[in-house]
């Protein structure tokens, strides 16, 4: 079988599927053939020249185009947030499979327009949460399953980068509700919640703050100051389905931190503790053998915390960030191919939508409770 | 000047007291010479015997003795929580100082009424919250107080641990609300609020949610199962007086923590890091220099972060608990000596208090927003 | 241009190089175009299949076919370490550059042939010590050739695995000097050495102590135990070029350590700390600013520490072992495009072979020093 | 029983012996009585101002007034290390019990006669190498004679600080081999000989290399330049008694780094792993249970390693350098009650004086192997 391949949007996140489509098959070697058939950008000169440099057969000005493929399967969308639900929707109409980077869309009802149209389709969609694919994460996710650490009783989460933190940075379109809808729930903390949904279970409800840390922003062309409409950190409390409590923080305006994306899950029996920036370890503690030789274990990943062999054969040796869009594809490739549900799919990223909007909403309200939807 | 000292209770706390006397004088060389004048434990053989360990020149099993006893200034109070209002109460009303350990009291009339008798005795009070005299801390105190890492905007705020982890801990009193109050809050809360304050200025409102994870225990006696009323675990929304906001959290239920009291103060140009399981670390991050050299520093406790050094001339060399307790007996030394105000005294303690009551009231309600009164 | 390519071996480094060639070009946009003509292995049949996975227009089961075929220019040596001598001088004997793997050959010998050929070729080459290549170590070396830490006085290296570490293992050809040459020197020292001479220049004596920790090993037909004949530790003192001393101690038998392949440089104004565990971080000491501000700097790989960039954009996301290998295989396409010579090249090889020679040599004459050729 | 206690030297290592004796006592509950009778120093004014701090009954200027006191059994020899032979042998004639600090002196003769002394009056000594007595260390000592890691096969050792790396210092007489004898072996590298030592048994014999980093320094009063004479830095390659190998190295010129005491023991079935500047924890791995959960885990001390547990109750509340000093103080304390040995005394301090300076020898020999005699 091979699966035909259009990729929409080739800035970095394009650039990372096209990585991972190159490479999956070769470093798996058992997910289905790729063809990569046509890449589409903003203008045919630059989506010509990009797919020249990805390995694309032919580069298009036009999206639309991909959509009218007879040899295009799956169509990837790498592209700006507001532009994810006209793209999605209109290849699940065409009968494509679609691959949609995080956030789902500017607003709830966008998402929910793309979840609608993923299930009246039955086509095999995916979102990008790429950091929920680490050998890691999943270890995490599998000790939890095993009931290793006991019944889970509360989570921590953590989401913080400083690329806002200067108050000198010009305002951008970023700041806007209207151009970029939520500010740090949007672009990062939908992450995070991703990674405790995926190891914990769903979120049920939410108590919230937010905050703007720099008001405004000096305007690039001189002229004066302009408003940041939407948050630069936000933080909840928030509920499980399975009765854990917990909380979420994140922040864009965190100087030091660069990918500080941890989680910490408590558990009757044991802790698991993780963190983003050592990617590749994971330190568990369970109460159990002598006293004076408990701690906290520091795992690194390898070979027994698949599919890292896969990538080296070396415990100890490392995956990166693109190795986890690689793992990505691959689980999709052989959802398209096997007609199973990846994970996580439109369906789960509307939910991560309805949390992040929750929070939102709880905050606005000046703290109140927020059922997710 | 000699200070003539009292200790009420020789528990673990109390020999951290009689170490913090005998101490204090021959690190410092500059604080009044204390004479360890009686102690007082619930029986007289074993006050007699505790004070002949500690150095004590004599043992009361009645702790009214040392009220009576003019060569007594300065009364330690480091009995069970449930004691701590007659005791600071009776002995400011004779006239001494106090040195009284957290929390204050079990309700916050208590603590109301302990600190009305330290404005109107006009001794000198001290609240035993030693971690805030750590020289790492007190560093980070001054790099906050300087602007070197500009406004601070976010604080967050952790002390789990686990010793309520195991749920085949048999009950003890600490379970009922009678007996020992607030659970985990005044257990552990307190300390972080105390650390976080210390650095960050006070808490004014909160939002909160606690957890009893083990909601019954075993009696000793193997007659059945007993309810635990307070809480294992308290999460808060935490506003402060700047404007900053930020989260507190706490559990006594967090497998694998033994001392997990960290925080994180977020600033305008930098980030300020601590853990207190490392408690001779401090990492700072600041905006400045080459972007490729940019990184958080870990600096080593030393002689520059007095009074480090009057323990160890050499940085790196590490300090340890109990010479915080040795630092906090100098300062209400030293206070009592030139009549200044040591901190946190019983109006600092009061405030903490009225932090982790609004937590639980919070919490009670479901999540309402309380303001700290 | 296009450079076509021969794979010999498709064991795992060979697909370390099969994915490199994939990925440059994608990754760095200005590479040569690479073109995968025929991958050679033990059999037809294993090739071909090989050559599909990996994307190889075909397989062969004999690696001489490559060297005939004039499609292919560039040919890549990952077999097995007694087979590169007659590989790589073929392959350039048949005017063909050439990308070998280490240690380059089981002797001393073998390895000056090797380099001969190469310079009587004067065709590119490359040994494919790909830990060198790492952004981290690459800023690593423009610190200490910036001055920025003062004049190198001392450097420590190690590296260390456990593969060997348990006695129950099986005997096989690796314990036998004929079949495998040098022990951990050949198959890690020599990464170690390459390490903190890309740093820190050239190594010109040595002093050395081998130990061999499990002297035999059960034979794997239970017919009973037979001589581990190589070394499973090393250490030496070294002395460099610039009269800088230090140590190097490598084993392939400590509990534990997955991939320890970490060094210090010390520096008479500074010191640099790096651990392969963590390969994303740097951590840097400076004598400069106030003191109490002093202490080592966790620098974490971003696009200002190139070309780290092409990878991925943000600071902290981190790369990973396979990525090393792209921009290996980069720095070779540009240098054989440019007719630059890449770096470390088979003169580089050589050296190293000289210097883990010169320590197995010391350490058989128990300890005596042995300058490096 | 009560001991009289007269200390010679009142500068920082005289304090923490005083603090020492104030604290083993009260802290431990099971020692025998202290009393501190006389302080001796450089002149009688600062010895009597020391003593009063100490809390010691008299100062006098004259430290052979001790040896005459009937009520003194025990010294304490806390002075520049050229003096420790006179007072040491002094005292031992005198039938004192000698506590002296490290290292023992200047010349291998020096500590000969020393040893030859304690011998001779059947006199209890003790050798002040505090980081022995780290609970964390003790706990690195019973697993290793357990066997719970097997067989120790290597040992490496560090101790480097960073006192002496600025080029800029003034020249002082501990750069004269004269009035200070050896360099950073005599200050630093004992103490890292006495740890592995204590852990790992004795060392046999050694090859090493030596580094003076600054050769010259200037005059403190402007005069111009003064050489160093003794080593800056100092690296052997190291064999144990039991067939173990291992490495040592030392530098008092290693920036940043400000006690970095560490050491690695690999055994055949584990490795244990301790670092001084977090002296409260020990990394420990074993090989056993699932492959997917290996690690090292990070013991952190606590009551479970005693005797920790006299100086707080709390697993992960630290102790610190001084309550090392307490630990070491107690163990003499009631071996002098008990006619025991305690450990490290003055025929272990002959042995590692007879390591460093073999190490010195070796390495003046131009690394020639030196048998420890």
């Amino acid at each position: 079988m091979t699966i035909g391949v259009g990729l929409i949007g080739s800035g970095y996140m394009g650039k990372t599927h096209a990585m991972a489509y190159r490479s999956a098959g070769a470093i798996m070697g058992d997910v289905p053939d790729v063809r990569l058939v046509a890449l589409a950008d903003a203008t045919a000169e630059q989506a010509s020249e990009q797919a020249a440099q990805f390995g694309f057969e032919r580069g298009t000005g036009d999206w639309r185009d991909l959509l009218s493929d007879p040899a295009i399967d799956l169509v990837s969308v790498a592209t700006p947030n507001s532009l994810h639900r006209d793209m999605a929707v209109a290849a699940l109409e065409a009968g494509k499979h679609v691959w949609c980077e995080k956030p789902m869309a500017l607003t709830l009802a966008d998402a929910e327009a793309m979840e609608a149209a993923a299930r009246a389709s039955g086509r095999i969609t995916m979102m990008g949460y790429n950091y929920v694919h680490n050998p890691a994460v999943q270890h995490a996710r599998r000790i939890v399953a095993s009931g290793r650490i006991g019944r889970v009783v509360h989570v921590r989460g953590w989401f913080d980068e400083d690329y806002q933190a200067d108050p000198d940075l010009p305002w951008t379109w970023r700041a806007r509700i209207a151009d970029a809808g939520l500010g740090v729930l949007g672009d990062m903390g939908c992450h995070i919640v991703a990674l405790v949904e995926a190891v914990a279970g769903p979120i049920v409800s939410v108590v919230a703050e937010t905050q703007v840390i720099h008001e405004t922003r000096p305007l690039p062309d001189g002229t004066g100051l302009a408003a940041v409409e939407n948050e630069d950190v936000a933080t909840a409390l928030v509920t499980f389905d399975n009765g854990a409590k917990g909380s979420i923080s994140t922040s864009r305006s965190a100087w030091g931190r660069k990918n500080r994306l941890d989680f910490e899950i408590h558990g009757t029996r044991g802790m698991i503790l993780f963190e983003q920036e050592r990617m590749n370890e994971l330190r568990v503690f369970v109460n159990e053998g002598k006293r004076d030789e408990q701690g906290f274990r520091t795992i690194l990943s390898g070979p027994d915390h698949p599919p890292f062999g896969r990538f080296v054969p070396g415990q100890g040796h490392q995956i990166g960030f693109l190795d986890l869009k690689t793992i990505e594809a691959a689980e999709l490739l052989r959802a398209i191919a096997s007609g199973s549900r990846p994970r996580p799919d439109f369906t789960d990223g509307l939910h991560i939508e309805r949390v992040i909007h929750a929070i939102a909403d709880s905050a606005n309200a000046g703290g109140a409770r927020r059922e997710v939807g």
